[in-house]
């Protein structure tokens, strides 16, 4: 098809991130080719539009994910776009739709990826403009998990109520009583019953299983869908 | 330069708000071309990779409102990037960087395009997937209000605490008392002297300047730059 300008290069970017021993870490990989060869980046392709099987650069996304990493996470949201003459030296003027995807350490430590995982607050310098995104889709986890479900898809399927709060005081840096936890998130204080929800808006449902076999096991919960509290106020 | 894929159609749209007595109002104009011509659409364009002119799809967001609306406002951020096969019925895949910007209608009417004004909350049926644009842009504008001094570039480069508070109100549909909406933004009360902020962050300033001759004048106010109220709570 012939275009009425000459069209800049279109990536997608994605900014996979995970939670190891109270850090959010990102996973990047070694540029194998020219420009910034060998160098650390994230993970990121060419939006394919001959193929049709794509659908839009969310399908990029995910098809960047399952090559790269051998993964498909359950959260995925565009993160900005990124574009320019300078991003790339030998490129021209290129655009990176950047998302971030968030996925329990239990599963990229599952998959058969080679992928390197960094903390985010350490990290050395990588290929284009690389480091900028980390830094804002760090700020974006960091504010939307303020009133939202988002911290839950760091976690395993099936997570304690201990679990959840260890997440969210992980995310803030920040410790806090189990009742402030509990207050913050508008959570039922008390006893649950499986199927129940213990937030307002109905995001975080109780399972029939539970955790630990000693005296006292911890219920597990599972989160519904990406849901905005009611009344969170972290 | 030969690309290692087909690369989509890259353009840039602009959702482009004033406020028209008390109600959020979309710029569009009429398609002079195929696809969809003659229907109502947002202004946009392709990126001019070629002439150097745009560093980034920012200037060309800028350009675009330059030709085609006589205009350079002075809010204007990124939005989200619309993208797939569906969007557009005869150029296959397609990528749109939509941003949104918000200009005062004074500067709006002084300008000499051919924009047409229509309501958001009445819209036509809209080229492509603008509807959805305008919808998503709306919600931004008002998300963003309730904790920044975002509204004031809908105002005039000076305005009165009165013509603040209208258009908070406007944007949320709510009318407040005054004290309300002091306490929600967390600004001052009291006099205030030229040169002074009336929020913490010092986001909205007083000038030395006053509007209305009769006995009580009231104090114009500027703002310093797109801010975040500390205290701000809609």
């Amino acid at each position: 098809m012939s275009k009425p300008y000459e069209t800049p290069d279109v990536s997608v970017d994605v900014v996979l991130l995970t939670l190891i021993e109270g850090h959010l870490h990102v996973a990047l990989h070694e540029r194998p080719k020219e420009p910034d060869a060998g160098m650390l980046a994230l993970l990121g392709g060419y939006v394919h539009v001959d193929d049709g099987s794509e659908a839009d650069v969310e399908g990029t996304a995910f098809r960047v994910l399952r090559e790269k990493g051998g993964l498909r996470p359950r959260y995925l949201e565009q993160l900005r776009t990124y574009s320019g003459r300078e991003r790339d030296p030998t490129r021209g003027f290129t655009v990176a739709i950047s998302h971030v995807a968030l996925v329990p350490h239990e599963e990229l430590a599952a998959s058969d990826s080679r992928l390197h995982l960094y903390a985010v607050d350490e990290l050395p310098k990588l290929a284009f403009d690389h480091n900028r995104q980390v830094t804002e889709a760090v700020e974006r986890v960091r504010n939307k998990s303020s009133y939202s479900t988002l911290p839950c898809w760091l976690l395993p399927r099936a997570f304690t109520l201990t679990q959840l709060q260890h997440t969210y005081e992980q995310i803030f840096g920040e410790t806090v009583k189990r009742s402030t936890f509990r207050t913050r998130l508008g959570l039922k204080v008390g006893d649950v019953k499986a199927g129940e929800a213990i937030d307002e808006a109905g995001c975080i449902v109780a399972t029939d299983e539970f955790q630990g076999g000693n005296q006292r096991p911890a219920r597990l919960f599972r989160v519904n869908q990406l849901g905005l509290f009611k009344r969170a106020s972290w």
